[in-house]
């Protein structure tokens, strides 16, 4: 769509590809009153924290802290009438949601988080690894270190002691985040389970999946494609300080658009889960 | 099969179910010289960690020493005429071998390990989580802390600082196995090539697995289906002191009846790789 | 549930294993003012014809007459405030639902079905067939011959010159009915065209899928997961009177529950769609 | 490769896009004793043909005779020593083989055949279709009538009486072929079985499956990655006329290279088999 066909408007949504959005925000902020931008541009806040995982100058660095980030569960008061917000990575609002209540907590010793990546996340260009002969079946280590995602994971949790891979494997839609959490004080089950309670109890869109027994024990993508849940477990080590923590999402709802539409409706001031009912399939 | 039926032989494979070969070790020393078991009674040589990771006592600790553990990379020269080989686990095949080297260097601060397993590790029998409807798709934390393999992975690595979690994903062999390590000292890739040339140079079964591009760049259990190969990678990570190191296997295989087969070999002073020529297939 | 623990109620949906309702309808009669039956016992309203698809009598043939063959399409107006829906079997839904028109219209020579099926068609039953490690990728001919779903086809369509193959494939919800229809007379596309649209163009949850280019040319029961919907699509064969018509379900939704609520809706003067309004996810 | 880079050699294996072949076949010949061409240009024999399924007339049509077939079991007499060998179609293969008996003994009346197709058939090249999160879970229609192979399908059986369509599913290797067959005279299975062990008892890639119970009563695709193995069985439908003859592949094996290799060790004397015995792999 070229720019001038657009009317203006109250909100614009707008998915360009990364890289853009940040040389053509003087041209969207004149036809919309509200800006929720799905590309990576405006996510950092800091133009030196952007070239490092960039690996090169933000094109408008003083208009950096005018995005809110995107995620509803730490930043619902900013939302409220805002008229600028920066969708979240799909890899990063499972991490942040994941150890947010820990971080905040300040139990934290240190974290290294392995994502488990459905093939919709590469979008809709096809490429020689998306060619299903390739990919079907794939255990692929696609971004074992210097993930991009990172960057907002650790301005997110203000905390450096976090560190990211990403692995592609079987599925569409989809993200498994296993978060290797070192513990800087002796915590037990109960505790933890008060951490994330006190965190997210009353969260319309986030739920504690833990049970002793039977094959939904914990988080599981295929149970959240098209809804906007994110699912959080976790399992203390028994021989160690360690503390797995579990989540799961749909990498195009709460990963992306569902995300973005439960923002709009906060900053608009709509219902904050109108549109995004849908509770997933089971089986599928 | 009943025991009775058994002829005296030379050599007996013993897929026996875990538990049942500590009590029955005696029978089968009377049909054969040489024993190769394939369950998980043998691999632990001490009594008190085959306790606290079996969660009961063994049953026969006196005999615990008497077998090699089934890993030919580290033990061929004992393999050598050894009347009882341990065959290893898969999950710690994969890991002990993509982390050994390191090991051995002295180089490693701590390790985490994320094990990406597919539905054939659970074995033949039916159960309501390896039903087509639920296991299809599945990304699902089975064993986040605990992982009965992280025993052997200690004692083959002497080490206390590594820790284990494993997720079932949509695949029916194979095994990928993500190790954070975290090392203690500044290595670059030249160096961290020569550790791993210099363990592995000459042995037939292991691949380094390292591309600058496209999409075959690490190691990948898809293409190792069949085969008894254990190919390696690795990344170093450019914003932290991590080295990230892939393996993958086919869990079947080099995990279980290949490696039994290799070691076999070895004992009975055949060429080690008769009849584990196959090289796996793509794609598929 | 035991029925002692049931109260009466205005509507009963039973999902009883086949061949058990025939023997208890009189229990769930005295409950409930209204039956929607699940089961194949009561699809089929002949009782010779149900011990030759069935291998057994009907344990009270009396009653067949008594329900509704339960697809809207076909029997909306005798649904409205009927006591005894039957619900369709999901393989016939697909079939029937794609060759009603033209068996009305009196085209059809002859027709053979070839119906490809997801695991979630067998069942919560955990089975040898439905092992993962067997299940998966399987494309397997589970009843070349023999369905009993063809029954209920030949009855709805009144006629015997048609056959029916059934393969299952990967995947877990869906079905794709493939039927090469031999005309008995010249038909070219825009007459095929008016055949449906004269058959279905009010219908709520039929479409007719078929475009000229792209990847979804023709119906795609991917698509339709979770949804109510019957996509229906056709070519004509250059080389033969051929007619290859395609339709695509969820057969958990229109091949079972949805349907049964759809027909639920309209005997108890509902508004149709209620509770149907689900449109499927793409991708996934 | 360009032509020039090509030393003169014995046997040239062409694998050229559709349509090339035809116009650069003096080069070839002028560099080799012996082609075997795996495009589709030289499988037709009649140029008439040729243009009917192709649309568009052959560019050298007095060489199209010159070819043998490349179905081993239909022309292995004419094989040995053949200069010229045309590599059939992959659908082509498993169709012809699954009916060529029944055609040879004329009991066929007609035949209608659906063939499961997995990506790998598409090639390498990627495309819309082929990207992951449209072509996973896919059960897509790709060629409902006018299926080019169903050309060299009439050939080979000398016969009109037969239609084919073509659907693709999740897959990456592999065939099946379910045919439906109506017989012009009354068989039962004992007559069936006759007919393909006098046309098949002994070749080497040609196995009659049809076990009464289990979950592999019939052929399967995913059992023969990797092999060269045509598999072969059937059901008589007891309610009317029809056979169904089921068919499995590799189609990259026998449909492809590996038929292609058998052809050539016919054609050069060699041992039939050779570099083709790799059996599959269960589970996969």
């Amino acid at each position: 769509v070229s720019i001038t066909e657009l009317e203006p408007c109250d909100v614009l949504f707008l998915g360009l590809p990364h890289g853009q959005m940040m040389n053509r925000i003087d041209e969207f902020e004149a036809l919309a009153d509200s800006l929720i931008d799905l590309s990576a541009d405006f996510r950092i806040h800091d133009a030196q924290a952007f070239e490092k995982w960039y690996g090169k100058p933000h094109a408008c660095p003083g208009r950096l802290e005018d995005f809110v980030y995107g995620i509803p569960e730490l930043h619902r008061d900013k939302m409220k009438g805002a008229k600028h917000i920066s969708g979240a990575g799909c890899n990063a609002t499972a991490t942040i949601l994941a150890l947010h209540p820990l971080y905040l907590a300040g139990v934290v010793e240190s974290a290294v988080v392995e994502v488990k990546a459905g093939s919709s996340q590469g979008g809709n260009a096809v490429n020689e690894g998306s060619h299903h002969p390739e990919r079907s079946g794939a255990v692929r280590s696609y971004k074992p270190t210097g993930h991009r995602h990172l960057g907002e994971i650790r301005q997110e949790l203000n905390a450096d002691n976090i560190h990211l891979s990403a692995t592609s494997i079987e599925m569409v839609r989809g993200i498994l985040a296993t978060c290797h959490v070192f513990l800087n004080t002796a915590l037990d089950e109960k505790e933890i389970w008060k951490i994330y309670r006190s965190a997210y109890g009353n969260e319309p869109f986030i739920r504690i999946v833990k049970e002793r027994s039977g094959i939904h024990r914990y988080p599981e993508p295929k149970l959240l494609a098209g809804s906007n849940y994110c699912d959080i477990g976790f399992e203390r080590d028994p021989h160690s300080n360690r503390l797995v923590v579990i989540s799961a999402i749909d990498n195009l709802m709460k990963g992306a658009a569902g995300q973005a539409v439960q923002a709009f409706n906060i900053a608009q001031g709509f219902d904050e889960t109108t549109g995004l009912e849908f509770p997933g399939l089971h089986p599928a």
